[in-house]
């Protein structure tokens, strides 16, 4: 299942290279409060995302980023620093969740702990990769906690055809 | 919890007036392929999602949208014209899985379903309801499916205090 097209970055993982315990770290990513009104403007439009006053008087009590422009740096930060995975980052589903929120100035990174490798038993070129993923605000704070199920190529040569 | 500062919709729905069992049925969403770059190149650049070219040699076949960007469309969606929820929708978590790509030209709506209505014992003016809420595109195939679970305030004359 190689991606012949893919650019190659030499460090790209396959289920082969994935072990339970790795720890990855990804780059950080600074957000502030225009990123959290555009991003919410599109696809969140609710007042505790959008303006500051309102939000205030919210249940969130001042501007929270939507928790799913959270998940949406999350999985950028993956794709570019995170996880190197070869083929791509590929989520089958998982499960999600916002234990406090993103806040204007916070500064993003997301820390992935390997917690399950299975190869496929129908399709044994592949597997599937559960990565537990928490995104840290600047305080060391968890705004996030992705359990993803990944779909991970095996390298041509394991697969026993 | 009233939101004083909130746009109030007629037909706001407080704890007390949902039941496991409702449906709702949201407006839908024409995605286009530069609307699928767009998000990509912002928040998930990786080749299937960015060029049919490279997409089409990818796992997925051809150019699919990031499973975030399914998510952040069925979010305003649901916000627009899926779930009235009083002071807005509030997720605390779930669990979700993209059962199959969502394409240029595919036509989404969201289709949700109460799963369960609890009310919190510590704060009784407040509750939890769980919501499965399966994402359709125009040939009713299910590309996300999303089992969250939503803050919802009481009305404020049911606290017991």
């Amino acid at each position: 299942m190689a991606e012949p097209d893919a650019p190659e970055r030499p460090d790209r993982l396959y289920l082969d290279d994935f072990h339970v315990g790795q720890h990855f770290t990804s780059a950080t990513h600074l957000i502030d409060s225009e990123e959290i009104k555009a991003f919410a403007r599109q696809f969140d439009p609710q007042p505790f995302h959008l303006d500051e006053e309102t939000a205030r008087s919210s249940v969130f009590g001042g501007l929270a980023a939507s928790g799913w422009h959270t998940a949406a740096i999350s999985m950028r930060l993956q794709v570019e620093s995170g996880l190197p995975i070869a083929g791509g980052m590929i989520g089958i589903g998982g499960e999600i969740s916002w234990p406090r929120p993103t806040r204007p100035g916070d500064v993003l990174r997301v820390v992935s702990e390997i917690k399950e490798v299975t190869r496929s038993r129908s399709r044994p070129d592949r597997g599937m990769v559960r990565v537990r993923s928490e995104t840290h605000n600047q305080r060391d704070e968890v705004v996030q906690i992705l359990d993803a199920k990944l779909l991970v190529p095996g390298r041509a040569t394991t697969a026993p055809g």
